[in-house]
């Protein structure tokens, strides 16, 4: 039987936990905690009579808005290379489909490419990520595994990325992403690049996505979840320069889904087309989602964790390995220690395929900004949100367990 | 390759042809035609602001509501049993890939089905429907076929039902649908009910579902995209008892689609609780496609066709076979006539799984209604709706061509 997806189960436990009256600590849920922009409001009112059936691939306006905002990110895209759907699940299941072969993962990496892959039925190889950042599989260890999955009879055909990286909130630097295209080229992997955490980019870095090094073998896939929160409205959207893959996707997806509902093509079409109103609000996000996940980066590696600083998006990926001695075995077993003794949820590494024994998981911060509207609102227009009694609080909270477990009887 | 769906793609080409000015009469897409009730607009207005992820299985909410709909028509239903997603079309997609053994149809059946069951590898069984309905397979030739395919070593698991049907436009009486399940428990079949069009019977017949006979072994499906008309809104779900089946479901859900976005839960509940607008609307609806199918079936009839008298929805599936010497010689060339020659735009017989010798196609009537929304509501408050204009107009050029391909030279 296929679980339920980790971090939707972890999300719905824990928001039991809360409806009962616990306090707890919500690290576990991917989702950006954030406010609707206002004018996306009005935009999904004014579209409220869309009853149609759209285009399997999506309205011309949202696919021109979409190869829009791809080429102002130096990727020169047309309106027919785009597919739109309801999130970025549905598009990267049925690329997994349709494309042949084994599926290359980094580990650890997010959470449902493993699970899809189970369900179309795809063999998977995991290949670490290098000590620097997460997303990309060291290229010399990609290589090897490769030379030896092939010596051993399988025939491995997609590479996936995620570009910036979920779990880490790191970005692979630009050099990285040249060395593993290569090595994907000279094996005729195609490239999945996953970058809907790419306009959530702490400082001045830029995402380099593997469609500038292998343009025909890449698709990317992104949505409106994670720049604009707004994960509840499910819009996603896939660069497929490709004709024929494009092609055989536009068939899965007609029969699969049929199109992105029509109210939220227009949401697409404002969103990507990118006025003010969206980059501004894009803008403040990405100051949030930094200031937080540094703070409690630095929470993190004062109580004795080793992580990787955060740059992208709203996760750490920290490191317990020093509570080995405390008597923790397995990352699970420490999660599932700071869920029940200290209700703090966060979700184990073997989540997201990585070793089960390390003590490593991944730390969501994005549902620390508040509770409510008004909460975020403030939080978002905060210029030191960490400051916010709220966020105060849950990063002394998380200072408080983090000792209490490190230091504690 | 998968090919677009092809009541999605001739729907496409059709649209095309009218933006170029041509004069089209379109019946080859299964779209309700009619506008979107206000209320329903006013609540997705006041749920512009979800953009949490929903639970995967749908808000407790919507899920009362879905298990209410069911209860009233006489299928007792708890919140529990119900999944919500963004259509029909997904939940049946994850059914046919958690459920095991080959896919039987009747045959014709909606384009989508065998479809599905090619992405998802699954052989498909088709077993011809009796003279009277559609949607149903003739019980003793399904008994005759699984015999033989048992025999051939094959494993027949699913057996799936559309009540009512779609391309026929008609119901399966009650004692067929006893008679086939009788057949499918038998040999432990699974049955899957499609009832996306059970609120859509123009007369007294009331819909005789698989799960009276075969409560725990039937997962009905069913969604607001005919009913309401509300195709673009993407709304649908599923009523599955059996509680691993349903376990599953969610779980291979949370891995394709996540969740139904956020307002539509919204929607979905108001809907489903049927206040009174909404039972008026759909009356109203269902007056309106009796009356324009039942004009247009007589137009078939008048000119020589054989044809099913319309039950429910807005489907005729006539028989041109007097055309035969007339030098057509398959349902796919009749079809390409009508539209070369004649603008009117049908989907051949094969399409449906049919013979495709036969000259038979499916004609939707629902896109007569108007090309605007004043037309619409027009058309669905009027107490004699072909008598308007604009459909009388279609229903005289619907004549013109059957007069012309059954009379012409």
């Amino acid at each position: 039987m296929i679980r339920h997806s980790a971090t939707l189960a972890l999300n719905e436990r824990l928001r039991a936990k809360q409806a009962a009256g616990e306090r707890v600590l919500h690290l576990g849920f991917g989702e950006a905690g954030l406010p609707v922009l206002p004018e996306v409001t009005e935009v999904l009112t004014s579209a409220r009579r869309r009853n149609e059936y759209s285009p399997v691939a999506g309205t011309a306006e949202a696919r021109a808005a979409a190869a829009g905002y791809f080429t102002r990110r130096g990727i020169p895209t047309e309106p027919d290379h785009i597919v739109l759907a309801p999130g970025s699940k549905p598009l990267l299941f049925t690329l997994l489909t349709i494309l042949r072969g084994d599926l290359v993962l980094p580990s650890p990496c997010w959470v449902s490419y493993a699970a899809q892959a189970a369900i179309v039925g795809k063999r998977v190889l995991s290949v670490d990520v290098p000590a620097e950042s997460g997303g990309v599989p060291d290229p010399e260890r990609l290589e090897r595994a490769l030379q030896e999955a092939k010596a051993a009879g399988h025939t491995p055909g997609i590479l996936l990325l995620t570009l910036p990286d979920n779990p880490t909130g790191t970005v692979a630097a630009p050099s990285l992403v040249k060395d593993v295209c290569a090595v994907a080229a000279s094996h005729g992997l195609t490239v999945l690049s996953d970058e809907i955490y790419r306009d959530l980019v702490h400082g001045e870095q830029q995402v380099h996505s593997p469609a500038l090094e292998l343009p025909e073998q890449t698709v990317i896939t992104a949505g409106l979840s994670k720049n604009m929160a707004l994960g509840g409205y499910r819009i996603g959207f896939a660069r497929i320069p490709d004709p024929e893959l494009r092609s055989s996707t536009v068939g899965v997806a007609s029969e699969i889904w049929s199109s992105l509902p029509a109210p939220m093509q227009e949401v697409a079409t404002y969103v990507l087309n990118e006025p003010d109103p969206v980059r501004e609000h894009v803008k403040a996000s990405v100051a949030l989602h930094s200031a937080v996940a540094n703070a409690a980066h630095t929470a993190f590696t004062a109580a004795g964790a080793t992580c990787r600083p955060p740059e992208a998006g709203f996760y750490l990926y920290p490191d317990l390995e020093p509570l080995r001695e405390k008597g923790f075995r397995s990352g699970a077993q420490l999660a599932g220690h700071l869920l029940d003794q200290h209700g703090v949820g966060v979700l184990a590494g073997a989540e997201f395929g990585d070793d089960p024994a390390a003590l490593r998981f991944r730390a969501a911060t994005s549902l620390l900004y508040g509770n409510d509207s008004d909460q975020r609102w403030a939080a978002l227009r905060s210029t030191d949100p960490v400051s916010l009694p709220w966020i105060a609080e849950s990063l002394t909270q998380l200072r408080d367990v983090l000792s209490a477990v490190f230091h504690g009887e």
